[in-house]
């Protein structure tokens, strides 16, 4: 099964060897893109997504980055395994983290990795109730998937149209995923899926259903996987805050290397045909809600590590610019350091807690704890916008004003702008410009929109929250001590 | 004196022509911006401008956008006026959110205003401590701009470099303007004021001190008007968050027609002859922090005034986009939307409250309490943020991930992104992208970071609310209560 | 009219002999009081309001406390004033301001002011659709009340029962106070009121309906007035946080003079009489809501006047603490000392704002913004649980473990509490004891609680919010600028 | 050893009869406590304690509350063991939580339990160095903890004086404890330690240094064991909010059965003699910050245990008060309850993490994560403030002026109050009013003072957290991600 021989794990080199063998349709700014390895507004993402590959080599994170496939018995990078055990929960956080102080930035292969294991448990499931076979199915794949160290990109978010009805009541029966055939040797499928992290640069899009389902939408029960290049499959790039400063240089972007989100597009499935071999769902309406909560709780996890990992970077930044302001010593300095510290810690120890607090399931696997995982999430959604108000706090006006990195560069002005923004006189007023952009970039609209949406919106952990919270044990725990009934 | 003969307040059209007639230098991403009333770049912060004379000619807004000349008699545009009783600096509020609720972004005038009006208090009492005649002069140049309704940058915040150090002491002598030769015709500066608000579309700045200063910092106490175009000035342009979009159409820029926040300059110094009669302090070190303090508190009296205007259509915004999207009767979108007409109107209260208690000063004019005035700033620096959060909470994930407008455009793939985020069928897709932009755009880094560092940075105000708290008088009503001594 | 010939304001010692010549039915702790001015239970609520007859002597207040009647021109105590122009609304704020910073707690009168200004607007209303007399009736007592200086109690809030009923729909239809007889000399009333701020120690009692009426809720459509000592009233005292220290001596209750809260009951209503001219709604449904939404606004206006003095003393006695304890310039506590400051000041800037920016009504007094008068109190329900946190942390842990005020004194064990609970030497530790237990009881359960109910819980506020937050009209804002329709 | 014969734990009754065997000398409201077991101060204390004897012979609760000794390998009492593991860690917690849903209150042992575990560790690390014997004489009086089910209070807080000076620098020597004289059996000891959780129901106290020390406070580097009826010690019990209420009833004060908080005292320390054999510091300056540390770490991993069980109560007594009030489907009521969920459960996770993360020490046992530890902490300080803020919101008004129990017992006016205060008609009043009242006592004065400062205030906290943070780290990744040195 392993398509490049004996070796299964790839290195980033041959992580990018492999996307330019593949031919997905990309759209970007009213044209196609031709190579996303090469593509500067895609370039930076596939950077990102290259460092988990490139880290799994790493000897001094090999025990964060790497396992033992439970089905092979081979090394695998953990970003294709499946959580075998409370210590796999907790190391993926722990992984997420330092690639994200790594990155300073999503590194997207964590969506798959999550749809992943996610089906793993609910194709069992299905297969318990219906005698059907999904979980076989979705086994091999995944060994595939493993043996070659693919990237998957998690493909759950339809666009959804209105949101107050179900997709069988929508105005047009294409707003969710759905099967619009079905044949002797596959299916047909039509939608368009929204927010799909890293899906330029992935191998493949593992298709699962976005919201619980009523009978009516039978059709949109679907859970599959596709090669990005698959025919019918055309990809829409979406734009980010600053995007085109990556067309000018370096500076300007602040991250140049890895740029900010992940890369996100509007994928429009138009027709496309699915094998069954590659079919994990097919109509199976009651197992939508159970699909939906297992990916989101697993991805709602991961908003402690690669976040935290973020945060300590912006943190360290931020430090760093009050140094070169020649302000660190100022009380109000050090005390919004550790306020921005503590938001981001306070984040970690629920990731922490969720995975250390998980459970085995019958399928085998390891899931985490649903209601500290939500917890994980809503605490992001408010602590990652405090961080970044505090990031802005410190940094300093400038952040937003600063002249345009051509003009920093350019014979007639660029020599103002050296003499005029230098601050403490050991730093160079260009490295203090670099800082500046960083922690803007890292602070402002795209990133904050991702903390507050990404693996689900605020009100969606809230419902869970409740739904997890045992509102009823509470009400007996007070009756009890002031003996009523 | 009147330049333009019998008519004092300008239209928008003669406010444009005015600027075409200037010559100032402006650098804007590496090249000379030869018209800044056409260059895509600025030429929305001129329309943003020149709404302030627009509006001054709309019969609906006379009474908060004209006044009468306390020194002429003749009726004038409010943002030339001094503020000579408590219902000018109400007003001044009110026509702030008024006109924030047009533009949806700064529209630059107040900071001059402001500049103004301190000068007006502070050359009154340099004159009445050292017999100078600061006052006059700048009452006779102030009869010159409200005789021909100059737009006035007020040039306040200089670059600072080291900020644990004071002026004199820097490593370079220029990172604080200065008096670099007194002659008999009138003195030379130096230095460069960063984050110059609406510069290259105003008439003149007017320059003052930046910082309180110690008697070894007398060639840093000065304060006078300088043309935009005079010999020495050069201006560089800063960048703001997704500025490039304005290259390429109108929707991906939120609000095309004004665009977010001032068009700040870095502007440079370049010794820059002012003759005396357009000196307004030299030397006089004691009233510079009385200076500093009384701009501040007038410009901070104003962010409970524009920034709740920008807010009135950021709610309204919001609150269309959960229309748009089917969810408006949810409870928790109703919820949110009060949030943040509270934290709005909490600081409209406190615009309001410093404006109302304000009172006289000796020189005549009016003067906001300025205990109060710091509040408005203070609760500015999270209001804005949690207002921007909860924007973001409501209007959904894809204003992080929605595609270019010249995808929207393209033939190839425009049809899918019409199809795709169409939501409640009633709205045109097309409407629902250009509405998710504007929430994008009013609340991403740059819109951010000027709430957070317009007008001072939070620091700034829990100074200056310690200093006017009166703790020892709190003191002694604590023990008065429980007879303590 | 003047009960008490030509001096028209009372002294605080006329006030408390004025108490002595009725005999409300008080009971407390499963005893009647006999005597409220006596009672330790209830003497330094008595004291408290006595601060407003005392005031109002002091020339140094005078222009607070008193003011001119409009319907006799005779100087009257503002506490039983119209609110006649916007200086009156601004001067209210004020003065309670300046009483809160003298008593430490609630000195209960506003209750009856409030009521008595809705009842003003609202009489008039209903008399100028339906033609009755009752702003003609109402006058008249006011007139009776303003010669006679009495304190009103506002009886507004019912018992309510189960709180998703209307009254008419009630298990038990006593459960809102209403009309069970009509007759020829006047009505019989049944019913209770809650929550009864200063009742024991007031003349009379006004009461207004509760909440909007629908048709068949005709009976509950009562206003009218009633001495607090007539037949069929009965009270009942409620007991506040550490009530009974008041028993013991007067270091252990913080504020031994004037208490915490208003010294509450429960007032039955058990088929009162009311003659016609003390009647002044009767079954006019349709303006309850209006009664009630004037009532709550202008009681709401209160809460950044009588709060901010509160928090003036709790600001001044937790900076007193830090100098005690030693740590006055520890950074941290300088900065939450400062944060204190902005929170209370914050809501004074709310109730300056919706008292400056009132209007006059049709019945010629003046009524506050409604919408800015919500902002005051949704404030209050979360600054003074904010401010009482931070004087908690400055204060230290202390305030909840201090020895009882009789081991202070005794032989066997006070001179170790003298010795250990030194600080500054050069406080006695007694003084700092004190200091203690002010922090303690200002910042406890029952101050607490009445910040978030008193004049309504927020919920009612989110409410009023909404209604006048125009939403509609920042929606057009929003299309507006960027031309959608 | 065992001075009770084979069985090693007590039950509840033989707690109870183990503490009238000791004679310890405590004062209370002016007198003398003959006995703790029996006085209505102290009584519902010693049942909270008395709750963890209790649950140890629980077959439900057997895993949380028991484990087996290291040293002797016998099943004990789980509030007696060294943390000898990951998983001891992680138990600790969910047994706090545990007994905290059973009681609403401390349960008063962890204090000790966590001062015996700080102190294995640092007479190891002393002997290590110094090559001393502590280690080994701490063990030798741990096995007679263990062996006879002590209940150990931990006596850190020294009275501190003046916060400014060392204990060394103080106007009065005794303001931290020390030696006062060594002599060849023993020490001698003088001084107070404040804030004593649960100690007059102790068997015996563990002193350990309060602070960091200097060379020339080696008088102050003291630990020892003492019983809590030794001679010179002398115990004066501090006073609650509402702790009179006990002396009347049961409904008043809420949790009758145990009361809130732990029953502090101010012990003082009149010239103690301790032997040899029990003292386990004695001048090792060097290892008071540690030692602290360590304590600090251990007790701060509580608050996310028993508060969160605390929290549970308050929750569910929220939620039960809404459906007696009819409003339980209001969608802003359960929006509040789903709030104050996450902020409990934010505090668990931090709990959780803080344990799972620890590690093994030199000494054999396991500490937790100190990072972690103390963001337990510093969430809990405003957590549990603002889940009380909800409670008051939810609960309403009448917490804070609901009659005395005495009146609702009264033949005179208790109908009133029945017929008054029903709510849901399914609901009896007077179960209604006992809710009201847990609700009140849970949510006021001293509950909250101690979330405040129970384990050392939040600016302790805030010093540890920067001193974990690794910020040097952090300023790392920053320039390494934009390449600058």
């Amino acid at each position: 099964m392993n398509i490049r021989g004996k070796k299964i794990m790839m290195t980033r080199e041959e992580y990018i060897a492999s996307l330019r063998k593949l031919k997905p349709i990309v759209y970007c700014n009213g044209e196609k893109i031709e190579s996303v390895v090469d593509h500067p507004m895609t370039k930076p993402h596939v950077e990102s997504a290259g460092m988990t590959y490139e880290l799994a080599h790493n000897p001094e994170y090999e025990d964060l980055m790497t396992t033992i496939s439970h089905m092979t018995g081979k090394k695998i990078n953990r970003f294709t395994t499946m959580q075998m055990s409370t210590d796999d929960l907790v190391k993926k956080v722990k992984m997420m983290r330092m690639i994200g102080q790594k990155t300073g930035t999503c590194f997207q292969r964590c969506v798959g990795l999550d749809a992943m294991n996610a089906t793993y448990i609910t194709t069992y499931n299905i297969d318990k109730k219906f005698g059907t076979e999904y979980h076989e199915r979705f086994k091999k794949w995944l060994e595939y998937v493993q043996e070659n160290d693919l990237m998957i990109a998690g493909s759950m978010t339809d666009v959804k149209g209105d949101r107050s009805k179900k997709p069988s009541e929508q105005a047009d029966q294409d707003l969710f995923t759905r099967i619009v055939e079905k044949r002797e040797d596959g299916i047909v499928i039509r939608g368009a899926k929204a927010h799909q992290t890293g899906m330029v640069n992935s191998h493949e899009m593992l298709i699962l259903p976005t919201t619980n389902l009523l009978e009516d939408d039978k059709a949109y029960a679907v859970a599959c996987a596709i090669p990005v290049d698959a025919e019918g499959v055309i990809h829409i790039f979406g734009r980010q805050t600053n995007d085109q400063r990556r067309l000018q240089g370096d500076i300007d972007t602040g991250n140049a290397k890895y740029a900010i989100v992940g890369g996100e597009t509007l994928t429009i499935l138009e027709d496309v045909f699915v094998p069954w071999e590659r079919v994990f769902m097919c109509g199976e309406v009651e197992f939508a809600q159970d699909y939906v909560t297992r990916f989101a709780s697993y991805h709602r996890q991961n908003y402690g590590g690669c976040k935290v990992g973020l945060s300590d970077i912006l943190i360290g930044a931020t430090a760093l610019m009050a140094e070169y302001n020649g302000i660190a010593r100022a009380s109000h300095i050090k005390d919004k350091l550790i306020e921005m510290t503590h938001l981001a810690e306070t984040m970690y120890c629920c990731s922490l807690a969720c995975s250390y607090d998980g459970h085995k399931t019958e399928a085998g696997s390891y899931y985490v704890n649903t209601l500290l995982a939500n917890e994980v999430k809503l605490n992001c959604t408010r602590n990652m916008y405090e961080i970044a108000r505090l990031a802005h706090d410190i940094a300093g006006g400038f952040i937003a004003t600063l002249p345009y990195e051509t003009d920093l560069n350019s014979e007639e002005v660029g020599h103002y702008i050296k003499k005029y923004f230098a601050a403490n006189p050991e730093v160079e007023t260009e490295t203090r410009i670099k800082l500046a952009r960083l922690i803007e970039n890292m602070s402002g609209g795209t990133a904050l929109a991702e903390a507050m949406h990404g693996a689900g919106s605020p009100q969606a952990m809230r419902i869970m929250i409740y739904r997890e919270s045992n509102m009823g044990h509470k009400k007996e725990l007070a009756k009890d001590l002031i003996d009523i009934k």
